[in-house]
């Protein structure tokens, strides 16, 4: 177990919008709350999966919405815990801890707030290793794990509770309730006991996310190649670098739709790289042909600066180096590939790990 | 109170209909729901609001969607009683009634057969005295009796349990999960204590809707005029006697929509009456002049037989008398009307009760 304050809001906020692949919105907002929210309560402990019991409950939170709507709504604060308290008061059990579904900017933050204000323990894994934009695309679904029963509410107190036969029809509903809902909603599922997470989960994201914050901020201050330490970190690859020169961005049942256009630079000049996202990037096309695909994960990382950008914070002219990342284990599997794979997103290609594609400079 | 066996759940479809002015749907397949369910389980205890104990809990059970799909798609039986019993536990009561929502075909069955099946007796009322289309459209809202918690089950075991800060909210949220769970859902809400209800509801419904079925099913066995005996009892008005020359349907939103336009026979040749829906009539236009509205009931019954004609049931030649009926006097009500009058409905017109417009023969 170890404390989490505010420093490491902050660097778990930064690393994880690296992991978020330019979904899971903006975390900025998300940092804010979870340090007013610890400086009220105290800080938050964090225990890994290996420290908790077997016979533990644990909830994650999350926000579920589109980013470029998140961003412009913020929330009140009670509406994060609301969710939580009724899935809680449903299942009739006390929750143990919390979790972050996804490695996302703002949904790896939020449960850290939910955390505080509860003063609740929170468990070093998540569902992902990343971020995807459906409800059903974590780990749990892979160990059958019900999402349901599902809570969600929003800012104008209302709330609802969902309990379906798979993970699919969770999304759907939750889903169109969550446009009804003013395209945001907070949600609380996946309950889970302990001894099935440790199989399921993703390990380690928290601290993860925290050790990528803290090397782009140390390696800024040493003035440093950020950029070049994220990649070793993550055992990444440099994919392209480039300047934005088109991005379109629709909110569309729910999500934030869209493709950014770069134009390549340095040893890409000449070149361009179109990368479509559904709230988080799906692929990555280098000259018209697919150079990466989800599951493994494509981040925009500022030229300047090695910070990660997100879908809704890219605009024209942004230089851009973009990262390739390769997907936790689990996803590699034909389940995982169903759930995830770019087939699952309508792109009639065959997933190829990112490493197969590209060397490490 | 009193037992409901096998003819008077008959003559309560054929009454329903007349008061569910086009919508409701279809009764004939909830009559023979709930005719089988009292066959296994034995009859239905049906109970007048006089007679029910101020501190009973009583809970509406109802089918909500488009018509035109709930005629296609038949319920299995079990997702009948699933919104219920979900109901139940979430409140953490044992519930002692069940009751109508509306007067409409299939929805004053639907709770004859959770009654049948679950073994609870049925309360004598409903909220609307009619069919309205839309979940907040009920005499309990205007007695400030909350839609929540909203239960909600589809054929395929799904469930939804909503809580909302006002019934409109209610609506949004259920009438999208309908349209997710295939247009048709099952439901229980607006659960009431007795001495409230007694306040709230329109009294004596299942009793005036078996009433109306009897007089038209003995009117024809006397081969008497089954449309006249109908008028009579229901206090209403000829308002018009035609042909169907067009009928325009569409599913919006998970409501039934549309059009038709009768061409005048008899006293009525050379005219022209268009009656436009949402599930059920909103208004009648006679030769493009609005000549009656909600909350006022449109209904329209079969020229030869007398029986009422649902919208989904409507075809091209169908000869038809159109009959206007008054609403419950709490409909009546600046509040009433706010709720369900033509205005609500997009009708840029003032309501005026049929009464004043027509005169009876």
């Amino acid at each position: 177990m170890r404390e989490l304050r505010a420093q490491n809001i902050r660097d778990i906020a930064l690393g994880a919008a690296v992991l978020g692949t330019g979904g899971g919105g903006d975390p900025y907002i998300g940092m804010l709350m979870a340090i007013q929210a610890i400086e009220e309560y105290g800080p938050i402990h964090l225990y890994s999966l290996d420290e908790i019991a077997d016979d533990s409950l644990i909830v994650p939170s999350a926000m579920m919405g589109a980013p470029t709507v998140i961003v412009e709504k913020l929330p009140k604060g009670d509406e994060t815990i609301a969710a939580f308290q009724s899935l809680e008061r449903y299942l009739g059990h006390k929750i143990d801890y919390t979790m972050p579904i996804e490695a996302g900017g703002m949904n790896s933050i939020m449960p850290l707030t939910v955390a505080a204000r509860l003063m609740l323990p929170v468990v070093d894994c998540d569902g992902m290793g990343r971020a995807f934009p459906e409800i059903q695309m974590v780990t749990q679904t892979l160990y059958g794990i019900s999402s349901t029963p599902f809570a969600m509410a929003d800012e104008k107190g209302n709330s609802a509770l969902l309990t379906t036969t798979d993970n699919r029809w969770t999304e759907t509903f939750a889903r169109t309730l969550t446009v009804d809902m003013g395209c945001t909603a907070f949600i609380a599922c996946y309950a889970t006991r302990g001894q099935l997470l440790k199989q399921a989960a993703v390990a380690g994201t928290l601290s993860f996310a925290e050790q990528i914050g803290r090397t782009i901020r140390e390696t800024q201050a040493a003035h440093g190649d950020a950029i070049e330490a994220v990649r070793e970190l993550t055992h990444g690859f440099r994919i392209f670098q480039g300047k934005v020169i088109d991005i379109q961005r629709r909110t569309v049942a729910g999500f934030a739709r869209g493709e950014a256009v770069l134009e390549g630079t340095h040893a890409d000049s000449g070149h361009e790289l179109r990368v479509q996202f559904q709230n988080e990037h799906l692929v990555a096309m280098r000259d018209g042909e697919v150079v990466m695909s989800v599951p493994d994960l494509i981040t925009m990382l500022d030229q300047e600066k090695g910070e990660p950008v997100t879908t809704e914070g890219l605009r024209y002219g942004f230089r851009v180096v973009v990262l390739g990342i390769p997907c936790d284990a689990k996803w590699r599997t034909p389940a995982g590939l169903k759930l995830v794979g770019p087939r699952y997103f309508g792109y009639a290609i065959d997933y190829v790990p990112v490493e197969q594609r590209f060397r490490s400079e």
